[in-house]
């Protein structure tokens, strides 16, 4: 299979590796916005070329991997390179979903491709879980827990605030919550009992600390809600014990069975990753998989991961997979 | 949905109760082997009749769901049934699935009928979870724990046991170990090292304990590779305190990603059941109602749990779906 990218951030790298772990896919372009001479990558044979490019590569690439944000970039990109290539992307603003499943939908239709948008692990995976969880116990309630993990939008946030030079926020699950939740209790939780936010700031040597503090823990809708620790570090600090990109979390269902509600059970799937974006890229590596089978088998337009069968996703044959899996 | 139970043992309620709590589901019938007259059943409006009878109903039925076991009555009835119903079974002879399907799929595709099999959770959601986390991480290892829970099996050799009255047999992953793959250490366990047996047995009032203890520890397959902790009881203290059937257990895969595997992530699916037969129906209503939509869709022939789209199982449709859970 061939693959493509588009971005060399940290998705696109992840993007590298992943294809590195799976023997069935190949790394042939790195598209970019920058000028391709300055942008290096790892992958022998793979070729950089300037997004303005990317049309005379339409008979060449089997899956174009879009790796650009959510916000402004994804809108825009994953519509238009529909029209050229089977499209794969992980947005991830949850209440846009539909209308960029729609705009993705009908210029992958037109141009007879298939596109698979918002994967990753959430949406993705966590969706995928709360479909399957919701489905088997249709009476119970649903529970969704981040962390211990990087928080690249509150890092960034604090990041602007004056005279701060660097930041690193960590979302953290309340354990007395998570407790609460998988022993059945069935809690209510507001926003502040389910995580709180941990904050390691570098100021500026005359930064006022107190009132960055004050800032940061004052802040609507990032900060304000939560219970919030900040601790100031040194430069150096912040790069020694904070360089990593760790995230995770859990999805969890409670929910009765019986004629009488009598029996409760707990579903839950959780993940603890070393790095957020190398585990997103491998899920888009698994769904490009299986965007291009269904590409094959005759199946076109917009897909989430809701569609597609589990099987799709494995290298092994179906044959296979039931003999060594099921 | 009009469906009809072959089998009114513990599966078989459970599958009425899971009707229950499915509004588009519908109990019609319970086919027995019994008796019909004798067989008492909770649903009104539903009929009980004799599976000597079953062919009669060939078309009032959308899904036929067979509940009876792995050894000797799946292996013939799901094939049989397949050519009048669209079918449904829990299958869990894990070496013999290869076997299973393929008669099945013949019997189903002859007849235009869609079959599903092995769905519950052991095969089922532990194998979709194995899939999932297998195609994300090709890179690692995959571990199963069960438990703590009721192993039927275990229970019933026990009760073979001369001077045994009764028993119950839980199946308890040891912690540290669960702990270690938790960490990501990627353990070798041996079986001893996974999980420990623990039996709460009623013997008769001149049964030899010390024998039946001994007797228990060394049979081989069952007890001899384990850790086992037997502890005798009254016939009120087992009805009192074991006579539910909780079970459940963990699928954990740990792997690695990056250029040079320097990050570690751990996926890990869990369940924490009341009542394993209860929840197995639930699983199996699910699936049923995916079957039904594959079958109006014109697919025939077996299928398993791999072979379903997520989107399938639940009642939302699919822009429900992608609005509130993706």
């Amino acid at each position: 299979m061939k693959i493509a990218v588009l971005g060399y951030g940290n998705l696109g790298r992840g993007i590298e590796c992943a294809v590195k772990h799976n023997d069935d896919t190949e790394l042939k372009y790195v598209f970019t916005r920058r000028d391709p001479s300055k942008v290096k990558i790892l992958t022998e044979g793979a070729k950089v070329v300037s997004v303005n490019d990317i049309e005379k590569y339409r008979d060449d690439i089997d899956v174009l991997i879009i790796c650009g944000g959510s916000a402004t970039d994804l809108p825009e990109m994953t519509p238009k390179y529909a029209e050229m290539f089977n499209v794969i992307d992980s947005f991830d603003t949850h209440a846009r979903i539909p209308e960029h499943f729609a705009n993705v939908d009908k210029a992958a239709k037109d141009n007879g491709h298939i596109a698979m948008i918002s994967v990753g692990w959430d949406p993705g995976m966590f969706s995928l879980n709360r479909v399957y969880a919701g489905a088997i116990l249709p009476d119970g309630s649903d529970y969704t827990f981040w962390g211990r993990g990087v928080s690249q939008g509150h890092s960034d946030a604090i990041r602007r605030i004056e005279g701060v030079l660097d930041a690193r926020q960590y979302t953290v699950p309340v354990p007395e919550a998570l407790e609460k939740v998988r022993n059945g209790e069935n809690p209510v939780l507001s926003v502040r009992e389910k995580h709180t936010r941990e904050c390691w700031v570098v100021a500026a040597p005359d930064g006022d600390k107190a009132r960055i503090e004050r800032e940061i823990k004052e802040m609507p809708n990032y900060f304000a809600d939560y219970d919030t620790t900040v601790n100031f570090i040194s430069q150096e600090e912040l790069d020694r014990d904070h360089k990593g990109i760790p995230h995770g979390g859990s999805v969890i269902r409670t929910g009765s069975t019986g004629w009488n509600n009598e029996n409760n059970h707990v579903i839950e799937y959780s993940l603890k990753l070393d790095s957020n974006p190398e585990f997103t890229s491998s899920v888009l590596i698994a769904y490009a998989r299986a965007a291009f089978r269904m590409y094959k088998e005759g199946i076109r337009g917009c897909k989430t991961v809701l569609d597609v069968p589990p099987a799709y996703l494995s290298s092994m044959s179906g044959e296979e997979l039931r003999a060594n899996m099921l």
